[in-house]
């Protein structure tokens, strides 16, 4: 039978969610809180990977065990395995045709940056710091022009990598502020690699006037140089909020 | 000259405020910071000590010592030389009749409890998960009882240590709930050893049904034996919040 699995984590101390010999992954201790649990090794998959240093609210994954489990009891016994930085939300039986990532129709990403004069220290893990004053209505002009089907080439972090479309819809992209803190909001039905931290690099220019609103829709539709891209913002300012089925 | 310094700390990866021979501390961190700035060995003089795991957001602290650098220089080199979870949020001149302790007038703590299915991994290091529900207007009668001036022999961790008086007044003392977030706010003239914690792990009894709000004033002023003390709610959820001169 498939379980479908919500998940919060701290990314902090893991090389990301995918397993990767001889590194601390989020994939690979839920997988192995699942061996300890059940004696049956699965693989575990995840709605997207998210990188090093990314957190998430709510990532989805599912795998497929023969048990007697219910998913409540699944629930606690791993939430008793796993360490405490990696929480087990939810746990419920899926149909066959449920796919963490196949079936997903939407994500939401945050983003937060710290736009002020010293850090919070407990919030250094969870949110970037940007000094110089950043122009929240540029950046709200900017975010509009993501909005929409676009292809994203120019804000994909390798371009090299074969992927088979670089057509993504952004459905939504807000940005709002509370004391120094702004956060980043963004839907959409799929993200490339580091898509959100390239989107958000390029907002944080156009926020300091080093680029126009409008240098974001030249860029899109690979309609400028692709050597134009911006270096993506750091991984601990994101979070993988939701993912929509 | 004396310099006064404003701090804020994440507890997590220190054995408390005070140097202990072999442990990292806040107070030896910021002693070397001061020592790789000016050359000069000083003693820093903090308004009180924090535990191992306790945060801050606005401990203040002063040291003397003959320099030429302006508070503003001493901030940028401290902070550029301190761990990122220890930061000096302002520096400034201070007279000499300022003392970090002996001229506090009162502080605040704030505590903060997650009382809800599943505490979010990113805040496992700031908030302590309690699971049955807690009745929060029980808490507030608790907590009430609290303010004044009392003699608080039965909320200090170790009654064998020796203080000069153990007569304190609290001057007010809230609680407010956001989601499963409960804040526990607490001022008054000063706090014994872990009496703050110990105050917060009545008010958890409390919610709980475990002990009835009067049983707080039974125990206020030494009424009742010591013995009946309550365990200390964990570091953790303890933040040293702000202090005033």
């Amino acid at each position: 039978m498939r379980f479908k699995l919500t998940i919060a984590y701290d990314g902090t101390n893991y090389s990301g969610w995918q397993v990767q010999p001889g590194k601390n992954t989020i994939q690979g201790e839920i997988e192995a809180a699942i061996e300890a649990t059940t004696s049956q090794k699965v693989k575990l998959h995840g709605s997207g990977r998210t990188d090093r240093g990314v957190h998430a609210a709510g990532q989805v994954a599912h795998f497929d065990i023969e048990t007697r489990m219910t998913p409540r009891s699944m629930l606690f016994a791993l939430n008793s395995r796993l360490p405490t930085d990696i929480r087990i939300l939810s746990a419920t039986r899926a149909k066959n045709d449920f796919h963490a990532r196949r079936t997903a129709h939407s994500k939401e990403y945050r983003y937060v940056l710290f736009n002020g004069g010293i850090l919070p220290p407990c919030e250094r893990l969870y949110a970037v710091q940007v000094h110089r004053p950043l122009d929240m209505e540029l950046m709200r002009k900017g975010a509009e022009r993501f909005v929409g089907e676009h292809d994203f080439c120019a804000f994909m972090a390798n371009p090299q990598r074969i992927v088979e479309s670089t057509v993504r819809e952004i459905t939504s992209f807000t940005i709002s502020k509370r004391g120094s803190f702004i956060t980043f909001r963004v839907r959409g039905n799929g993200f490339l690699y580091k898509q959100v931290r390239s989107m958000v690099g390029m907002l944080i220019r156009v926020g300091h006037g080093q680029e126009k609103p409008e240098r974001i829709t030249e860029l899109l539709d690979c309609k400028a140089e692709r050597t134009a891209r911006v270096p993506s913002a750091p991984p601990q300012g994101l979070t993988l909020w939701k993912v929509w089925y």
